[in-house]
């Protein structure tokens, strides 16, 4: 798919087929995610592949709006390490740039996906972090699960000229 | 440009030709950033285009990793706005989904462009907004100059197979 066209088109997907996402494809959405920029070229991230049904059935009990992960093919919990970068707001950053690149990837892919904030919300980040018993220095930053697509994916025009302040505010 | 290639072939581009970008490229750099997604689609942003050689001349006063604008067509500030979400961590992982839009798009189309943090730095958000003049709910996010790369852009292979944990870490 064109790069523009992926940028324009994409959209949440919160209802996915029973299709299963091959283990390849996983790798390939997970490549694009780590060519993202990061602070310093640090790459401060970890990417937990969830496929497992019991645990992706689990995951709406730990996220409020996670519905969507019992249907999904897979989910990924895009994780900062602050053995890398200490700050949670410049991992964080690192992080969001990452989870784009996925969005995107699928996108392209012609699969489905949903950005589930988890940071900066203490509880979501404890719960998750508890349920896939992650070490301490890891920090779930979005959780985001994939699918092929079970919706219709609408166009939206999201530009708001107001929005832009060329060279005076 | 295919989307895969883009979001693999994309680089930190410092140094530029001389040539302008046109108004309307611009437009369409931005249009592909406000298609970010965002919490709850509440589009937090607002993009504060420099085109003034005057006051790029100025970035790298106030910005210690910027002199690249120097020669760079435009810079996009990328801002975040509190009046729509308060939270600056909030804000601050949809304006970095916006400016990763940006840097994808640029480089689709040809361009180079740079991610250069503001927030979370204090004094580089204070010295930006006192530049611009911001209005006081506008906080600067990142600052992305923009311009026809003057450099090569070498093919790295940023995958890590060991940062991916699948179904256990």
């Amino acid at each position: 798919m064109d790069t523009m066209q992926a940028l324009l088109t994409r959209r949440s997907v919160r209802k996915f087929t029973f299709q299963v996402v091959p283990d390849e494809t996983i790798e390939v959405l997970l490549r694009a995610a780590m060519h993202a920029p990061s602070a310093r070229n640090r790459q401060p991230w970890h990417f937990y592949v969830i496929t497992e049904r019991d645990v992706l059935r689990k995951i709406p009990d730990v996220h409020p709006f996670a519905a969507m992960t019992q249907e999904a093919s897979l989910a990924v919990v895009v994780c900062g390490d602050e053995t890398i970068l200490p700050d949670a707001k410049r991992w964080g950053i690192d992080c969001a740039a990452a989870t784009q690149n996925l969005l995107l990837s699928a996108h392209a892919l012609g699969l489905g996906a949903v950005w589930c904030g988890v940071y900066p919300d203490p509880e979501r980040q404890r719960e998750i972090k508890n349920l896939l018993k992650l070490p301490d220095r890891i920090h779930p930053f979005s959780l985001v699960p994939i699918g092929f697509p079970a919706e219709p994916l609408p166009i939206v025009d999201r530009f708001l000229p107001e929005r832009i302040h060329t060279n005076a505010w």
